[in-house]
């Protein structure tokens, strides 16, 4: 952690007061040097008042994403978010941690901007992604797991996604397969999983994930009104996308490890709990093809099976799911 | 067609010699400009000799790989070899090929190096290829495919190759599934296929290829003696490198032509027949873990399938194969 993250950190911890002697002694440096570091942290957006008798409180935040915020909110975890960067705008995080990857910077990098100019979803489609009124970001992840297995990771990140959006709003969420997340029917939030691969060996994955948190219904344009909402549409209150960040990550982090250590059946079953697909009839619309049937599970790389219409069970890797009404 | 390539390719058809006046007219250029890419194909080695009765005759070639040389024996084809590119020196040819990826370079197009300081093989093994020796080259496919179908191409890429070597040099060479090529149980040449894509769409496909072309036994590692082995050891003469390209790319481009027309089964029959796995019993080791079977048949994906020890059918997605003695 940063000096401004530990800063933070220790802000929280203490909201009755912290003084600069204790930060000082806490972080082994002078007391100048925090004073001019909480300068830097009032400079981005911090509300932190000085008080003779209480010390340094935090009255207020940005509402920004800062690293050493995002750091300091996170904790320590196993792999993801030990590196967060954040950019003011980006053509699409997935490409700069495309760009990181290849450098060789190490697994668990999370990049956020606060807006996207060709944020993208599944199949070449646009996703929105307006001025910090979101969350959007993708992670590098390094798993030792074959191309096909890769489907896990999506319905890993869909499982931390709605447990973080339960923890942080109480707001129930259910799971669309493969990548969707809904409120009362309609999408809140999506990931979008790019791979590099050799034939039986993956490279790097990166799940690029996009989260409608402060948008009033006025954000979205009037087609998207009856398919999209937004946490605070549905809280009925404004969220901090930071703390609201910081959730995600550290679910996203414990799914990933449950993952790595080979504990798919367990994120699966609570994954099929919270699925609105499991167990209802689907159309799967795969290029120019339809497959009906009933979605009976999810099998142990990820992929839903379907008791087709004529009887067969078959695994869907892809295309677009559509419950029947 | 550049105009080098075009005079190459008149020099070629018209082995008598051809004069620079049909020269200019075929090409709509000056006999000064002809005589001027003449000169400048001497310099890189081409031996043209100006006969005051003849015209201009090809007389000698050099050992090297050239653009428009490539082109001019290439000719014609749908996809691969539109867009030829010579590096005398890379890292690895798949990482060129990478970049021209993310820049939107269309597909079909083919980068060599003469040769590669970090050329790579399956599951991140070091793949040698020494500077004028072999043929190391990388296409760029955009295919419009799902990751697990991205094997047809390994396929397919090893049945040109076995192809081009018949035609070539009239040795008969065996496939080993699923990328490497040998004659009398040594390998001439191997496939690493590179993938990047989503869930269930490939953005590209990037094979690499390597094949020994010129080496003698004495340019081979002591321990690779008995493993390795050039077509110029099998054949007992050296083989043109560029006339050789020219025939892979050409049956490259064939056999992709039938993979994008949903003609898998073509191939596939064609690859059983030449692979040296099919009917044998192999040992499978999957990291840790060893399969032992007999090799039965390729499925409609590539995937070997293999009747277990224990009675079960298996497919084989990747790993190391051993055919047992």
């Amino acid at each position: 952690m940063t000096t401004d993250a530990k800063i933070l950190s220790a802000l929280r911890q203490n909201p009755g007061g912290v003084s600069g002697a204790e930060l000082a002694g806490q972080l082994g440096i002078s007391r100048a040097a925090v004073w001019s570091r909480i300068e830097e942290l009032r400079k981005v957006g911090f509300e932190i008042e000085a008080d003779p008798h209480f010390g340094y409180r935090l009255r207020g935040e940005p509402d920004a994403l800062l690293a050493d915020d995002l750091l300091a909110r996170l904790g320590k975890t196993k792999v993801i978010g030990r590196d967060i960067r954040v950019f003011g705008q980006t053509t699409s995080t997935n490409d700069v941690v495309e760009k990181l990857a290849r450098d060789g910077v190490p697994e668990g990098v999370v990049v956020f901007a606060e807006s996207q100019t060709r944020g993208r979803g599944r199949l070449g489609r646009k996703w929105m992604s307006p001025p910090r009124k979101g969350l959007w970001f993708s992670l590098l992840l390094r798993p030792a797991m074959r191309p096909q297995q890769t489907t896990q990771l999506t319905v890993a990140s869909a499982t931390a996604l709605r447990r973080a959006i339960l923890i942080h709003t109480n707001l129930n969420a259910e799971i669309k397969w493969p990548n969707d997340i809904l409120i009362a029917g309609r999408k809140v939030a999506g990931i979008l999983t790019e791979l590099s691969a050799e034939l039986d060996r993956v490279r790097h994955v990166i799940p690029g994930i996009g989260i409608d948190v402060n948008q009033d219904p006025s954000d979205f344009p009037p087609e998207l009104r009856k398919l999209a909402t937004s946490l605070r549409i549905e809280a009925g209150d404004k969220v901090s996308r930071a703390a609201l960040a910081a959730d995600v990550l550290r679910e996203l982090d414990r799914e990933y490890s449950r993952v790595c250590a080979g504990n798919f059946s367990e994120i699966s079953e609570e994954w099929v709990e919270h699925c609105e697909t499991i167990g209802r009839d689907v159309t799967v619309q795969i290029g120019d093809r339809k497959i009906r049937g009933r979605a009976e599970s999810l099998d142990d790389e990820g992929a839903l099976v379907l008791r087709t219409e004529h009887g067969r069970l078959q695994r869907i890797t892809g295309g677009d799911v559509s419950v029947e009404k």
